[in-house]
């Protein structure tokens, strides 16, 4: 069986812990694997590593690869130019496989979804298989337990052997009407996992949207998993459900037997944490007083609330989120006023992470910009240099060994060196302990894009 | 005609704006000036700035100090060795009068209150010194507009020239007595302004007091202003209501004409502010979204709000706190929890306010600690050494004037200077733009105590 975990979400939902370039797939929501290393895992049970491809849009291509690769680097990813929805996503995916076999059958799941019995859901691929043998396009339904009007529903008609023949996709529904498709017993929520034979798919594909199938013929995977751009931008940007799903006359359904969250709001995470005698969710570094029913969350500073219920109050280094929680769906709207104001916090966080450790940026002014650099044990930054700006390094824990324009020097705590304009240069920890210094860039041109590599041990270049 | 400003508040209703060594009175809430600073301009209408004398606690001594002397250079401040409430501290100051002239009337009031009408306060100070004249200690009493149950009641009998008799001094009346007190009008608020012949106040303490009085008499302040702990250890903690405003029979009042707050929380604050359309005042970096009858403020990053009413939310650069706006006097609990557990948060802001500018507390680790610091133009930090710590500067914005060990060095953007340890040094900055340094902080012990001051321009060696 193969496997395609589409990872290609963006971080409003979650904001701001979820950010730009680091969507809700990357976090560590529930334990100390992020929501995408614990789909990679599940799907493990039935797949090998080389056999589960993620697809991905390519500003977030290195983020996903460092955190799969430290699950097993047989991993594959593919990167999208730019965001399509998600059917050119799954078709260019299937293309990949179909160079190699159509007759298999893949299993294409969200990154992003929280599912911890993974034992039932198992259960439920096993089902699903047996219907997707026979020709069906299989989707998992998750049994309603409340009129939810933020899911589409799915309506089933005749049982089939481990399922039911899907009759249509609806729409997500006002609240009269899902309160309807909860009584009726005949309404699924669509939790977008499907599973079917690559050529099953690939022929609804080329039937109902040929403007998608016609492309990926095209597509050339024997030298990298980055998609062209020449070959993406013609495509339609079009969700599964509306080319597919809504369409085909092969759709069947499987009851998911496991739990399910798709953690799509802050509401959803607290309703899937463990919660006090007060029915709060409490982490990091919160005194509360009187506060009930709510989600206080800190990341870095001190937060103390008192006299509140029923509230989200999030802590992250640049910027803090407060909401009503059976509300945090309108999170998405403080998150689209922010971007329209370029604020950075909808970006970026103010920690980055890297392969080799992360910085965070401190203060910035005219012509200069100050950040902490922590390198991890054994890791090194490649051998670089800029045209707009000089360092200096001071070097607050642990050892550095820095070359500066080939020469070797070893730096102790308190040290400090000076890295001029167009120097080549590497930043380097090759010791047992993590390495943390001051980096103080100076020049006219501070940015990110100002950095040329020679050589880099995690494929930069 | 004498004043004496009461300045030894603490910093917990204000919360986290307001710190143990940053209280209320040196914030500015409402205008460019703190409350001490009106308070001190409020005065000089009848005083001259050597007849204002501030008491306050030794710790708040030099920002308080710092504040005045940007007003007037006259003012006098003395310093409390600890604090022991009201009736010492008016007592002490008294004496400091009474070493030149006990026949004149000193005018006492909180450095923390906030009075804008100052042509309405002049006119009730004069009615207050026709009574004081005739031997009457006078209280302002504040005309109630609704039933407060968080303030102290006078009832007042008979009618006075240009006041009344007072009767008696209640406690914070229940909800119901403080009704009863409202539609009576007989009562009035305690805001805690007096006035009266200094020699008449000293007689009272040596009547009712002569333990505090018995001890005053052994002050001297004809080398410094800042009480002996020998003295003030001795006396009892005890307000000026409990020790003679409840007792006398000379106490009169005169209605206050002014407007007048005391600021005792966030709601207070919050009454005293403009208001956009949905009710809300919003200060820094904020976007909002159906938030209604709210007070956002954020010092530093971006706070994000949608879906609230009738909240409080103050962000700063180390402790961010929620409560319900009709409930924040109970931010005192939280500031009482976080105290207990001795967070920094309760004692100082990241950002530490000196007479030469400010620095601001990064990161800190095992063996450093960093910094920036920001030197205002022509100013200079002290020459000094330190035993334990080596220090590293680079310089980001402006330029620098380095002595170390006798010897000048000067410092552009990006420059950087090693400070070993013992060595002599001052960091300063003649130039007319303001100076921004890093400083790396390394050694085994590392704090603010470790400074030997060999000369200083702000009198603190």
């Amino acid at each position: 069986m193969k496997s395609i975990i589409l990872a290609g979400g963006s971080g409003s939902r979650l904001w701001p812990l979820s950010r730009d370039m680091y969507p809700k797939q990357l976090l560590s929501l529930d334990e100390n694997t992020s929501l995408l290393q614990q789909t990679f895992k599940r799907l493990q049970n039935f797949c090998s590593p080389s056999d589960i491809v993620t697809v991905t849009n390519v500003k977030h291509y290195s983020d996903i690869k460092l955190q799969l690769n430290k699950l097993d680097k047989l991993n594959v990813v593919i990167a999208e130019p730019l965001g399509k929805n998600t059917a050119p996503a799954i078709a260019c995916t299937l293309e990949y496989f179909n160079q190699k076999s159509s007759e298999d059958i893949v299993l294409i799941v969200p990154s992003d979804h929280l599912i911890k019995n993974t034992e039932a859901f198992c259960k439920t691929v096993e089902e699903g298989q047996k219907l997707a043998q026979q020709g069906y396009i299989v989707t998992f339904g998750i049994k309603p337990t409340y009129p939810e009007t933020g899911y589409g529903y799915i309506k089933i008609s005749n049982k089939l052997e481990t399922g039911y023949k899907v009759e249509k996709f609806v729409e997500k529904p006002d609240f009269e009407t899902a309160e309807r498709y909860l009584e009726s017993g005949n309404f699924y929520w669509n939790g977008g996992i499907f599973m079917s034979k690559i050529s099953v798919l690939l022929d609804e594909f080329k039937k109902y949207v040929p403007e998608i199938y016609n492309n990926i013929e095209q597509l050339d995977y024997s030298k990298e998993t980055k998609i062209k751009y020449g070959i993406y931008e013609q495509m339609p940007s079009i969700s599964i459900d509306y080319a597919i799903m809504e369409k085909s006359d092969k759709i069947a359904l499987v009851e998911l037997q496991s739990d399910w969250n798709d953690l799509g709001s802050w509401q959803s995470l607290y309703s899937v944490k463990p919660k006090d005698e007060h029915g709060n969710v409490i982490e990091g570094k919160v005194i509360t007083e009187n506060v009930k029913n709510s989600f206080i969350y800190s990341q870095k500073e001190v937060v103390a609330c008192s006299d509140l219920e029923n509230v989200v109050i999030v802590e992250t280094e640049d910027a803090i989120m407060a909401c009503r929680l059976d509300k945090s769906q309108n999170v998405k709207k403080l998150y689209e006023k922010l971007k329209s104001q370029e604020s950075d916090t909808t970006k970026l966080h103010k920690t980055v992470f890297r392969p080799w450790g992360y910085y965070t940026c401190m203060n910035e002014g005219e012509g200069y910009l100050t950040k902490t650099i922590c390198v991890l044990p054994k890791q090194k930054l490649s051998i670089q240099s800029h045209n707009y700006r000089s360092e200096h390094w001071v070097v607050l824990e642990g050892k550095a060994l820095v070359i500066k324009d080939d020469k070797e020097y070893y730096l102790n705590a308190g040290d400090s060196i000076d890295i001029p304009v167009k120097a080549k240069h590497s930043l380097q920890n090759p010791y047992d302990k993590e390495l943390k210094i001051i980096e103080v860039q100076k020049g006219d041109y501070i940015s990110e894009d100002d950095i040329i590599r020679y050589q880099d041990c995690y494929g930069r270049v």
